[in-house]
């Protein structure tokens, strides 16, 4: 297929026309990435992402711990800074757009990774037709010769960790991510996302092979569960922790075989901290934003108190470290949250407590009920509910519209009485928060955007992104493509040729195309080709007038033998 | 009456019961009151508030300047410090909750002005029965000789402004609030409002008298437009500008008549300054709150660019005089604002700005309408829509359901299709940004409370907040009270014995009040009195359990003549 911009964008299967024409004069370029080599301020660097976690996320878990504990600062509190924009690189798609101010996880990733915007669903790679791939701060440490790592409660495969050690065109290509992580070098991976290193046979979702014996090879030890956790210790230089087939469990639904977010951190900063060159990691709570997604709160909150925790983790162990800066941000808000709706002034947040798990627990029965009765039952083991009215029964069992049926209208019913608001199962532009511990702090306080927590981070470690960008440059494109009905996998020939240092002119009915000394002429009416004036067979194809050739045609024009990884979707240049 | 404070909190005429138990441990308390005075670091302050403005109202403003203008970054942008949180104090009227997370702006704007946290509704009085009034920053500065002023688009009589210069238990009542601010020593007052200092018969709403005179009396220059307000000099030190009848007109919706907030700022800062003691002034922009309460999305943003320019005047002024200390915030969100909704990650901005006026200027012509060929017409007069559907013409007929009837509707349906979202017409208890210049910066940095905008700016001037409320308590009690049938006012007895420093016992059918040496003695069931063991007259009237008793029988039992002022429904201690 062409590519997959849209899918992930609009949930619930709404087929809502996108009508903007908006340019972000301004807004849409990126500032200046100054991620060149600067003295270094800092051995360590640990970044912290809230998924999902907008400024009423923050409020709200801030209320409920004090409602719930009696404590009245979050951790993250007396480390607040500033906040941070997170729009995204306008993309198109044959002249829609596929992609504007609100981010998806892939975009803003890229911008807070790799200090460029980028479009939604792109995983550190330019927005262009042929994409370039751009460093991110884990990379250019790898070089560096620190170590590495990456933890999330989401699947290790998902687009916050895969922007930091992957490169693909779309955040939905996670067998690809898995397998590039292999060859990233980061040393510790821990999270979900099992599912992406098995094949289909074995209930995982790849269609090559099973990447585990590959991991092992390398020197990482798997570990799978709480106890396997525990066991390793800072000998374990390499390590894979998969703790989830997919995301891993919610905070209300773990089993103790489940580790936190704060027990991952503790062990891989343990782990990471024994190399003597230093270290830099990613911590991200991944399902503030699930929850989110869900607009199911008392769950929300609970995941973002779980990566609360997580940063006292980090930032005790940064203060007797003596020699780690820590940064937060989040990559947007998830939901539209509000705390308080129709008109009311209370949040009621003596009920935020009162369920037992999480919506997503309950989606398959409340999909499976037959009978109002049996939506009441399950409402009713779950919550504190008692007097369900006959109105709000429907509701669920009408469903609400969206992917998320029956689920999101239980939420909807709960948070109605828990006097919160969404406005969609979707993201929003609202500003982010950003904290900050140790010498970064001074670099990323204020209103930023959120590039700069990779610049600024780069700059207080002395790591040079640019270099390391300009290498994984020299090695790889990453273009649109399309596959032929024989299976033939296309290129967009203007794109393509210039970035391989080539001139293209053209018309709607020819086109040449020059590299050096060679020259294809394209009758584009015809479908013939010619290089260097004797016909070739390549296949020619034109698609709402852009003319897409086969990988022969280029490789014959450059006298090169470029190669398609058809894995990762990308063009190997050497 | 015996207390207005659910009017103003459920809109719509919705008779929600607010079942939230909560007590927000840790939350409800407020930090300790450092009001103290200190050596002055600063000898002006600009305090500015954004009414309203949360960080969606925020984000929009600046996504909106960078479409229609180009221009990258708010005014405000480079001076972000912080976040605040806006919480009210927990308030109820008969065990029904009336207060509680989400803050209106009379507690808020108490807990900025003052350092005290109260319930919604109460300007600058503590939550109590018998409520102390809290001096504001403003009146502190006005015992210590410097000129003071306050400016909003707002009705200067509105919360926002009240609370600097007023004390009332309910902010309804802004007759009262005018009153006291003839008696505030503040030298410069410009807003909307005219309507609280004119009688019923001159199209106002006082029922004593017209308060023009009495300004004037007092050396007031009264302007009314904006060539009266231009044609001031730094001569007039004392000046009161009504702007408009009730409030300022919307920006959209002015005329040249009507000044920005930025140019009565600028005509403030001109008066103010040449006072050799300093200043201390209040600037609102108190309608971006307006425009998120009526959810009118492209109004609200135009309001918070007027708010962002008149924090350029301030900012630019206290750059150049070198003296100056600013500090912004907002008292709380408005709307429950999202940028974004229906699960589509776009907002299109680019139909942001193509509403020629605001939704109220259209309000009363949308409500007589007729047909919905009327309704057609008035839309497409006002909006760039020509494609206005059936169901948006209906929605808009049968209004909201709200207090916002039509206009709320017709606000839903542009909201819509510009992609944003409202959880309601209320506010929301999100924290809200902080900005600063000059040496209050440091001290408001951060997450803070909102309190400490009062007790920050109180230290940087070095003036005693503490000193200034005891004066102020020493001359006043605010209690709540009812008026009996025979329109005899009535007050708590137990509340108010204990302020006025006596002793209550009693049951459900006896009591007895203390004081010195004098003993009332009351029969709760024959509704009988006796003082000192002899009979006495007093109307016995017992509510809900509570014993009410008129003055007469304090000021027998303390030996004194307290006396009620009946506009500011305070009792006179002396």
């Amino acid at each position: 297929m062409m590519n997959k911009l849209m899918r992930g964008m609009i949930f619930g299967g709404l087929a809502a026309a996108v009508v903007s024409g908006a340019t972000l004069a301004g807004a849409a370029k990126s500032p200046a990435n100054s991620g060149g080599a600067a003295k270094a301020q800092s051995k360590n660097l640990i970044v912290l992402i809230g998924d999902g976690m907008g400024p009423a996320q923050v409020s709200a878990a801030r209320y409920f711990q004090q409602y719930t504990k009696g404590v009245k600062h979050l951790n993250l509190d007396p480390y607040y800074v500033g906040q941070a924009t997170t729009y995204a690189d306008r993309g198109e798609d044959s002249g829609k757009i596929v992609s504007g101010i609100v981010t998806d996880s892939a975009s803003a990733g890229t911008a807070f990774a790799t200090g460029h915007k980028t479009y939604n669903a792109g995983i550190s790679v330019s927005n262009e037709d042929v994409s370039k791939p751009f460093a991110s701060i884990i990379e250019a440490a790898e070089s560096a010769g620190k170590a590495t790592g990456l933890v999330t409660t989401a699947r290790i495969t998902h687009a916050t960790p895969a922007v930091y050690a992957s490169h693909v065109r779309n955040r939905d290509n996670e067998s690809a991510i898995a397998s590039q992580y292999l060859e990233s070098g980061v040393d510790v991976l821990m999270g979900g996302g099992k599912q992406f290193f098995l094949t289909k046979d074995e209930k995982g979702k790849r269609t090559d092979k099973n990447l585990l014996p590959d991991f092992k090879a390398k020197g990482y030890t798997v570990v799978e569960n709480t106890a396997a956790l525990n066991a390793l210790t800072s000998k374990n230089t390499k390590v894979l922790g998969l703790f989830g087939n997919s995301h891993v469990a919610y905070t209300p639904d773990r089993t103790p075989e489940i580790p936190s977010l704060s027990a991952m951190t503790s062990k891989a900063l343990n782990i990471l901290s024994a190399d003597k060159d230093g270290f830099v990691m990613m911590i991200e709570g991944g399902r503030i934003d699930h929850a989110g997604h869900a607009n199911d709160l008392p769950t929300m909150v609970q995941e973002a108190l779980d990566f609360d925790a997580a940063f006292k983790t980090a930032v005790d162990f940064a203060k007797k470290n003596g020699n780690t800066s820590v940064v937060v941000t989040a990559d947007h808000e998830t939901g539209g949250l509000s705390l308080s709706r129709d008109n009311i002034y209370e949040i009621n947040i003596d009920l935020w407590n009162k369920q037992k798990h999480s919506s997503e627990s309950l989606a398959a029965d409340l999909e499976a009920a037959q009978t109002t009765e049996e939506i009441r039952k399950i409402v009713t083991a779950n919550t504190w509910i008692t007097d369900l009215t006959d109105e709000e029964v429907t509701q669920i069992m009408n469903g609400d519209g969206s992917s998320y049926k029956r689920e999101g209208a239980y939420n909807a019913v709960i948070s109605k009485r828990l006097l919160v608001g969404w406005s969609g199962h979707g993201h929003s532009a609202v500003d982010v928060g950003v904290w900050a511990y140790g010498p970064i702090a001074d670099k990323v306080k204020g209103q930023i955007d959120n590039t700069q927590i990779a610049t600024m981070g780069a700059g207080i470690l002395g790591l040079d992104l640019n270099k390391r960008s300009a290498e994984l440059q020299s090695k790889y494109v990453y273009p649109k493509f399309k596959i032929s009905r024989d299976n033939e996998v296309l290129y967009p020939a203007q794109a393509l040729v210039k970035a391989l240092g080539g001139t293209y002119t053209g018309s709607t009915s020819a086109a040449k195309l020059t590299i050096g000394k060679n020259t294809i002429e394209v009758d584009l009416t015809g479908k013939t080709a010619k290089l260097n004036s004797k016909a070739a067979a390549y296949t020619v194809d034109v698609d709402n007038n852009v003319l897409y050739l086969p990988l022969s045609a280029f490789n014959q024009l450059k006298g090169t033998t470029l190669t398609w990884d058809a894995l990762s979707e990308r063009i190997v240049l050497r």
